[in-house]
């Protein structure tokens, strides 16, 4: 959601990046950023993940309308949501497809009133990425992070010290 | 860590602003940056944690070996390190301060070798806001979302539409 390119690049990059690292099938983003793109489809072809779509959207609100309408539900994260904690098991017996809307403090009222669920990580103004990764943490809980890409030309090693990472033949 | 002002900026307000969301008592950024100790000086005014302190730093080797040499313990989460879940306990059951070391793709090798561990959010490129997030979740084991500064000005009242913001006389 708006999505600034100036100024938000690289929050936008980040958002971008957590979302294929813990496990979204892909981003819609508000505006155009070429640079994102490129960095986001280098990330993909190395570490894998190509199946993750990145689409730039210029009326965010029918990607909202549409996804209800198709039978998803629509969750905003925000400061000034109901707690997580409250709502998680909800959502997740619901089982079906989930958009997150996040953003800056900027987001319009609208979105408050379009969403299925304002979730708050935490009532504290804190950062929309760090906001989305306890979301899909909650989620998948914590599997997110022993995620493996199939397709991944590089993987890593994990190492007490330095760096080890493997060519996929 | 290697904080560039003008590319990071949002991104280290966003660490930072994680930070002192997710119980952190402090930061220490290499560099300097006026305009964020100015955003994280307003939100601690509005929202409350007047404790958190901002340190900018010219020598953070000399944070790191300081840190160690007064008994806590450094931890640097890096994608390469090793995985979260393998070493939290032995962590948690040090019982002492911890530095949480975090940057760009482009940490030096140095802080791989002087940290006392290197830990892996996930073994996936995302993001430095997203890893302190979830480092800081499994330290307070989700009791962070919760917290309350009781010198904030502004409290939210959560809401399941809108906003709702409670001043505190």
């Amino acid at each position: 959601m708006h999505h600034r390119p100036e100024r938000d690049k690289r929050v936008t990059t980040h958002v971008a990046l957590v979302a294929r690292a813990f496990g979204a099938k892909g981003i819609f983003i508000h505006g155009e950023d070429m640079n994102l793109l490129k960095t986001i489809e280098k990330v993909k072809a190395n570490w894998g993940g190509k199946y993750f779509s990145i689409e730039f959207v210029k009326n965010p609100k029918k990607v909202v309308r549409d996804w209800r309408n198709s039978g998803g539900i629509v969750v905003h994260l925000t400061m000034y949501g109901i707690p997580i904690d409250n709502i998680m098991e909800k959502i997740i017996n619901k089982n079906t497809k989930i958009l997150v809307v996040v953003g800056s403090e900027k987001v319009e009222g609208w979105y408050y009133y379009n969403s299925d669920y304002n979730i708050a990580i935490g009532n504290q103004p804190h950062s929309e990425v760090a906001a989305l990764a306890i979301f899909l943490d909650r989620i998948y809980k914590g599997g997110e992070l022993n995620i493996q890409f199939s397709d991944a030309k590089l993987s890593i090693i994990p190492q007490e010290r330095g760096k080890k990472v493997r060519k996929n033949e």
